[in-house]
């Protein structure tokens, strides 16, 4: 709380002497205690003890100035502005941090999540649904559509920004002020794109912090989708993926045991920014529309540790999508194994010899209910089979090339044909890759992180400058 | 249902044809019965039973193409595509048109909720925190800070749009397919901006429907809260305002009540989205991530009930504030007795005699506590109240102006003064006003209306040119 | 909504009648237009249109009596009465006619559950934790685990009906009445156990709505718990189970596939009820203690979408635990496969040879260490490998017994072995499930369903007595 | 944490001693270290640096026997245990010591209820439904309300208790033991109640979790819709209630200003349950039955804030209620300006001049919207313009009494008229009262205490005699 605080009063009473609203020397004596204090405050001493809540830092803080500068001088650091503009100000200010962090680790994690579709666009899996192995496709044609949706939630989190970056100093209470402020200076020492227009809005509204959790909350459900597949996927009845020692754990009491425990942690946690969302909406519900402690205090409460639980997600989600051992082989023999290529060799059907769709599926499900045994169709058998059912069905001689069979009967080739519809043919996934990377989001990070940056510089130059007007001693 | 099931297949037909996947002559055989089941439909004759389910549509519909045209031609519309791809497909095609009628509704309340605020520029009223006069303000100050949030959440949910508005034909069952479809072709004469690019992220998301609920859940909290001033003011205790006799009720049972309760009714109804968010979170949560029953159709089920809801409350919100009947005297009333422009007096003080902000706010206090009687203090009576208690403060002898404290103590000079940093002086209110004024969003709304029907225009086109060139009537 | 308004009008105006608060013979006029209103909307006619809401139909309902009755005696039939209790009372009744139906299925759910857990006492299965086979099991002691929490949860619901089942009726529309009206023997005519006892309390709390949601919302994850558990081990990669055709879809594209997609309704109803709940207590928040519309009509709303989706899940389930097709062979086959008899031949190894736990943990974890191929280790090999490592470990030699170690190898041994701390033995988990087996619930429902038609009853022969006192023809 | 795993770590021992599964030696040996342990960590010393999570804990503590004892002693503590097992066990012994805390935090608040109630059981004032007035009432008989729900609301809580406090230990990783052990014992040693019968149920559900948390978010909108109703009271616009000056605050920069800032905490923190709650429930949804991280670790991480959030809210509420000032005058001066005796007029119509409750209803309804002026009805205004409106409405001559009117009128008489049906009589508020009093959850309260104490000492005295059999001293 405390270096918020001290960087909005040190904004603010930069903005006071430029407006000639305080005298410059009134200023500067403000600012000089001010400065001592940060440079306390950020060489890690305890500057006060710490109050039970804002509102006691707020008056603790004020003290302080009055005790060092006398009431006269001291107490007139207050004017045109609140403990009301200034709480929203610290939220937002904390907020947009917190929020820069966050879209860093989505950022990486979208990275990973695309090298790993790169790298695994030939690795051939089954697609499922409903549980069930449906057709052959790729891990990367999976982790390209995980990734799709990641894409899209982060970039709905990263418009949450503009509408976080605005500043409601000048507020004061909620009714402005009869002094003649400058709310852009401010914001812009601040690193605020604007004012908050309106001054009941700036103090009375927090729907920064649902623009904010909703993004969270979906995101936190691709989080628990993906890390639900991983998880049935490195179990022993699949087999599919395997993680190293250091991101397994073994059991107290089951010698024999490999816990991906890491996914349950990640499932758990990418579920908190829900409940804070619910939280925060019902903490809006039915209070009016000004500033109250039950919407400036306790909906955002629930920020900060939905905040935690995602970023602590994305992270281990990660690390683990970053040290995945995949075993292709696996994934083979459980896709050879399902009979995944029938709808291939039913389109094969369609495509080469003119049947009707739902003719060749009745063919080919009758073909894969009369198979005895485990093993995979041969494309011999295949084609005596549908040869005889073809017959049967339509009471017309076909002959079907066993070439042909062999070649729809094995799943890399299916992949490469489905090249249609955003399919898994590797070049379709490539290209589905390429339209996915958006350097925007890097772009805007970088820029927003130099706007800070930028602000910090400004704000310290203009507090050099009235303190070595008024002879303070630069440090 | 059907209607959106019909122009899906006509699209695809048409496809189908333009690609040569399918013969043009089968293709208009295909088309003439679907073009005569919508007619019939749109005639509003009941073409189907309605089946217990989607699933169930899907296959009456599909056998009287083979009752009609016999299974050869009639089972040949299936090919490349899928319940699972449709599902996706009707489901957005539903939700836009939902979202262009809450767009709507939206767009209206904010115009009205602006002439109201322009309106009432100067009517002059409290303003209130922690439920307790604060300052003088005006109730079009409040409307604007209303506004101000309530036009952040119209564009929140505008901009999901953008996200619902892509196609998920061609992914079939989540794999795509080896047919040589164009998805582009099938998404333009649909009305979608794209095709979403990848097949298991088309049937296997529904992102999308958070990033509509989301918005919709802020927008009712923010409408409750708004319903809630509004209740209150027109209480009794209050009296602020007050509403024709067709739009309040009166008691069965207590004779001189006049109930606002449709209030309550936006007050019940706003929060639907929060609880069908919540749910489509936690239907979510811990899915594969592919199409299934979960996620496909109870996860979207969420969503017609909390459009309404929040159809409803925006509509009624409209309705009461294009007809509230506002009582200027009795705000102004309030206001006077609650001693409201005493922070005026305060800053007065440190503006005109330099007294430190904490100082006046200090001998303020006194002034009001040492009060008696209910009656507001005169000019004269703060004149002589405060200049005794600044010298028993501050040692010092002031002599304050008394026409000048009389302007502090006029609630309309103060609001007149209130210029600053988004307060309500009238000047200060219109300007706010102005910026929020955004044709975007109605410029938006338009475009993507036009774009519908010009979708609309060029399917009914193609069809036509596919139905005459095989040699079937025009309409 | 008709049938309860007749029925809560006849009791209301039987007791106005035994109390002389009204002539008998006015009573018995209002009420033969009651009997005839209720007759023919028992017949299925249409006796009002429907009106637009609550309100609407209990005033068109009243003009029906000052229509047929002229107003003098027609209008008296509002006396010590309100819509406001009346709409509580509705609720009340109408929700617990739906709690009964509620308990019923869970009570034959409850039993399947129970019927299976014995049928599968010695059906030995690999218990999991973390998605990871880990020791030997039964099918039937993963069932009692899951009943277990199925007959607390029904247990939490049915406490509920005591709060339910309380008549607000009396209450007026909050203040009571000062007519001297005896409120007990509504309560008894309309099968309620007592009247709630102060009025305001009666009209405006609906906490009754939670401790019915709450409880639905917890049986609700439990089911998707289950459900998630019986996907997994239905689907290929398990196949432990499977279910006949009628109860599995085929897929439109996919003619191999068996889907149990009725397990994914269930995991999608099963979580409405939290929606619900989330609804209903942000509707309460916030609100006046008193009647409102917002938690009158908004609150109550929620109920009975989320009883229709638990009731629907809990049927499905019921449905597909009495027919799912258990195959011991997999099961066993997988779990020697899987090495989980270790954490037996630890304890063996501390049971007889009186290692401590960890060194024996230790030694067991190096030899499935050493283990090469896929093959589950004989109990010669685990001998000789055992007995190495031990004089490795320990440098004692030890001398193992292998008919001992071939008993601690073999699942259906280990399972048997597991007696204690409510392990999976079969004599244990028969034990678990003669202490689940309640008659209390049964009896409680039936006792309920007694109660109702019991006062159905009474009313009928209070109202037959007193329309034959004057004069009116009995049916 | 750490003195929980002592405690259950003593408790195992003692029973692995006299069931012979351990030497009564070895375990005397490890009780000395565990009785070392938990008197450093008794005396505030940190035993060990705090490690990342429970299972960091678990693995240090069971390291320390080992460090201190040797392999052959310190590891043989672990036989037939888990951290499964005891890490359920935490959680409840944990919770069931917060649950207590509450509950009596919640006793607490319904004696203050009950005494304010009876204190104000004849201080009049209007009940309001919409927010507008309605009826003469007493404050005496709102607060009987709320006491009403929260007494329900209280139990509903207390009875989680019994779910609550049950013994998972024996339940080792979830499949129980082969060892020999006593899980009766265990629980008894521990105060619990019994043992969890079925071991996947004792490591895999966390229902107990949801029906404490389903309590206390219906208890939170309770303690909002408190909040709410005394918050606008205290407002200016109603002055019904004040509060000595250390429970409001003053406003930093309004002067005037007093808030009772403390209900807008309360209103905030009383809703952190529900946001907990939806947490638990999606937490649970869709994961496996059986122990995970995602169910022991974060479903049950949202009970502790939750708790804390109610805990304060409840204590808050007392605090206020315990100090709060009511203003008779103000009360009773709001209701004669409001009309609100009408009601009284019309039922006196009804009961002395055997008019339909309609036409009296009519007649009154045009009687106050006749008035002109703000004034109240006097009874001789009230008789002429009746008479004068009955006679026109039904064209019969009505003579009234004018005392009888002036009774009606006056809302003393209507709130101890009002004695039916659970009115504001003082008589009737007194009798809800008694009904309330119910010593049923002082007693439990109580003798859950004394139960935790016995548990305790048995405990002690268990351990001691084992020491002292095997020579070591006692302290």
């Amino acid at each position: 709380m405390l270096p918020h605080l001290l960087r909005i009063d040190a904004a603010h009473l930069v903005m006071l002497a430029h407006r000639s609203i305080l005298p410059a020397e009134t200023v500067a004596r403000l600012l000089s205690v001010n400065r001592d204090l940060r440079l306390r405050s950020d060489a890690g001493e305890t500057v006060f003890e710490t109050p039970a809540s804002h509102r006691g830092l707020y008056l603790t803080y004020e003290n302080e100035y009055i005790h060092r500068l006398g009431g006269e001088v001291g107490g007139s650091a207050h004017v045109a502005r609140s403990r009301n503009d200034i709480n929203a100000t610290v939220t937002r200010m904390r907020l947009r941090t917190e929020l820069l962090g966050v879209l860093a680790g989505c950022e990486s994690l979208s990275r990973t999540l695309s090298t790993q579709a790169h790298a695994h666009a030939r690795t051939v899996m089954s697609s499922f649904t409903h549980q069930q192995p449906a057709q052959p496709s790729t891990f990367g044609h999976y982790l390209t559509a995980v990734l799709s949706e990641f894409v899209r939630g982060t970039a709905w989190l990263a418009a949450s920004y503009g509408t976080v970056n605005r500043s409601p100093m000048g507020a004061a209470a909620g009714g402005g002020t009869s002094f003649p402020i400058d709310p852009h200076e401010v914001a812009r020492l601040l690193g605020f794109s604007a004012p908050v227009l309106n001054s009941a809005d700036a103090v009375g509204s927090r729907d920064f912090v649902i623009q904010v959790l909703g993004p969270l909350a979906l995101m936190g459900t691709t989080l628990t989708r993906l890390a639900n597949d991983l998880q049935a996927w490195a179990s022993m009845a699949y087999g599919f993926l395997d993680w190293p020692d250091d991101l397994v754990s073994t059991s107290s009491i089951m010698p024999q045991k490999r816990n991906a425990f890491v996914l349950e942690h990640i499932r758990g946690q990418a579920v908190h920014p829900t409940g804070a969302l619910m939280n925060a909406l019902m903490g809006l519900k039915n209070t009016p529309f000004t500033n109250s402690v039950e919407v400036s205090g306790e909906v955002s409460a629930h920020l900060w540790p939905a905040l935690r639980g995602i970023s602590k997600a994305v992270q281990l989600m990660d690390l683990l999508l970053q040290h995945v051992r995949v075993r292709p082989d696996a994934m083979r023999a459980f896709l050879v194994h399902a009979d995944t290529t029938m709808t291939a060799v039913a389109d094969h059907l369609v495509a080469r010899h003119g049947l009707a769709f739902r003719t060749a599926h009745d063919v080919v499900a009758r073909l894969v209910a009369r198979k005895t045994g485990d093993a995979p169709l041969t494309a011999a058998e295949a084609r005596h089979g549908l040869e005889a059912l073809l017959l049967e069905v339509t009471s017309r001689a076909f002959t079907l090339d066993e070439a042909e069979l062999a070649r729809a009967l094995e799943p890399a080739t299916c992949v490469e044909a489905s090249a249609h519809g955003g399919g898994p043919a590797p070049a379709s996934v490539l290209a589905q890759l390429a339209a996915l990377e958006d350097p925007g989001l890097a772009a805007s990070l970088q820029a927003w992180r130099v706007e800070q940056e930028d602000a910090r510089g400004q704000l310290e130059q203009a507090v050099t400058a009235l303190l070595t007007a008024s002879g303070f001693p630069t440090p």
